[in-house]
């Protein structure tokens, strides 16, 4: 028996987002079909993060454990070949038996993309959140860094939460613009359900003159979900990143 | 009556191109179609480049006349509102009556991206071409080099071609690697029919190895399209620059 670790790519477009659900299609539900058909056995991933509906990744982390034959490394080039094309394994390989990618230290960073331009772009649709309404970048990189350090992020997650704590370490927080793209980039040891929108429709509210920079530490103090801005649409959200920290994976 | 130019961003992948054609969907058909129904008559565009099946842009341009009293500039937002989101206006102004974009002296900008990885990643399927093969990016540069001035560009034109004269300008034609993407952009005066994809097929070639980058000057001067490489794939080309010289419009 061994673990493999799948770092898995996707275009969330077309998915009602990573976790198995029913009458849906996921990402979940596809990896599990996809493994289930290449290892005539029912395989069921454990992944690490749970993307919303519509929400993309370069590199979601997902395990399973197999007593095949095929070497770790083999996994990707075989279960592409079966998967839909806005799904795509960009590495397998074998971990240790215990590790379990939610339970292991690590950083995820995250991407949100802001098309701020005069009309939309068609080929930034899928990936980018438009609005025509001039941001003030500088004003969103100074709200931005109060986000950086340990928190209780209570405002910035969604009230249908489960999570025990809401207390999280941000490690990076930057806004930067080229062209008309402006990109969020957040970089934390994990984040709350809708956290990185929440905060993207925060730092919009800013961009727009609607609140001042320094407001962002009031947000965080008040823990209360209504104190920050909108959640952003899904569109615009991508896990570009994860690395564990104990043994180096990534 | 007064003539509109517009710029028109699309998405290609979803259409048979640019030009009117029988029984198939085009961006030339649908932007006629929105026309033609917000003036209430039969509106017919004059297009500038007519782009293949699954070729994107960010600016081709068209021009169209009319007597309706709306301002030129207003066409951008009437247009967007009938417009599908893979097709959306960038630009629209009142330009003479005797402009006609395919008669004009003009620059056009072309990128041609490769992702060249391991594996294929979801968010760039539909705008890069994907090879696993490693290029060798500096000799593609060496090879680009070759194409800039003014030459018969026949062995890098499709042999259906109409063109009365294959001799081109071409002021710039770069290839730069950035992460996993390589981007190949190809400035001119004009272009000829899968000119830039059949560039792109050549470097491509080039970046494997397969053909020494000094190759190029024999290409050109064989004027045979035999000796060119394979037209590349129409997803990772896109129009991305329109100019016009002689009174300065864009």
């Amino acid at each position: 028996m061994k673990r493999v670790m799948l770092t898995v790519a996707y275009d969330g477009t077309n998915y009602h987002g990573w976790q198995l659900q029913p009458n849906v299609t996921t990402i979940e539900s596809v990896l599990n079909g996809a493994l289930s058909a290449l290892l005539k056995q029912e395989i069921k991933v454990i992944g690490a993060s749970r993307t919303d509906t519509g929400v993309h990744a370069l590199g979601n982390i997902a395990v399973f454990d197999t007593q095949a034959r095929m070497p770790a490394e083999k996994f990707a080039y075989a279960l592409n070949q079966r998967l839909p094309e806005d799904i795509r394994i960009q590495d397998s390989r074998e971990v240790p038996p215990c590790f379990h990618p939610r339970r292991q230290e690590s950083r995820k960073t995250y991407e949100y993309k802001i098309l701020n331009s005069a009309f939309p772009m068609p080929v930034c649709r899928l990936y980018a959140h438009f609005t025509y309404v001039p941001l003030d970048v500088v004003s969103m990189q100074k709200a931005a860094a109060y986000l950086v350090g340990e928190h209780d992020f209570k405002s910035f997650c969604s009230v249908n939460t489960t999570a025990e704590t809401t207390v999280r370490t941000i490690y990076e927080a930057t806004v930067e613009k080229c062209g008309d793209m402006i990109t969020i980039r957040v970089t934390g040891s994990g984040f709350l359900y809708n956290m990185v929108r929440i905060i993207a429709g925060t730092l919009i509210e800013v961009g727009r003159g609607n609140r001042p920079p320094e407001r962002m530490q009031d947000i965080l103090r008040a823990c209360d979900r209504a104190q920050a801005g909108p959640t952003a649409p899904a569109c615009g959200l991508t896990l570009v990143k994860y690395v564990f920290l104990e043994n180096g994976l990534q």
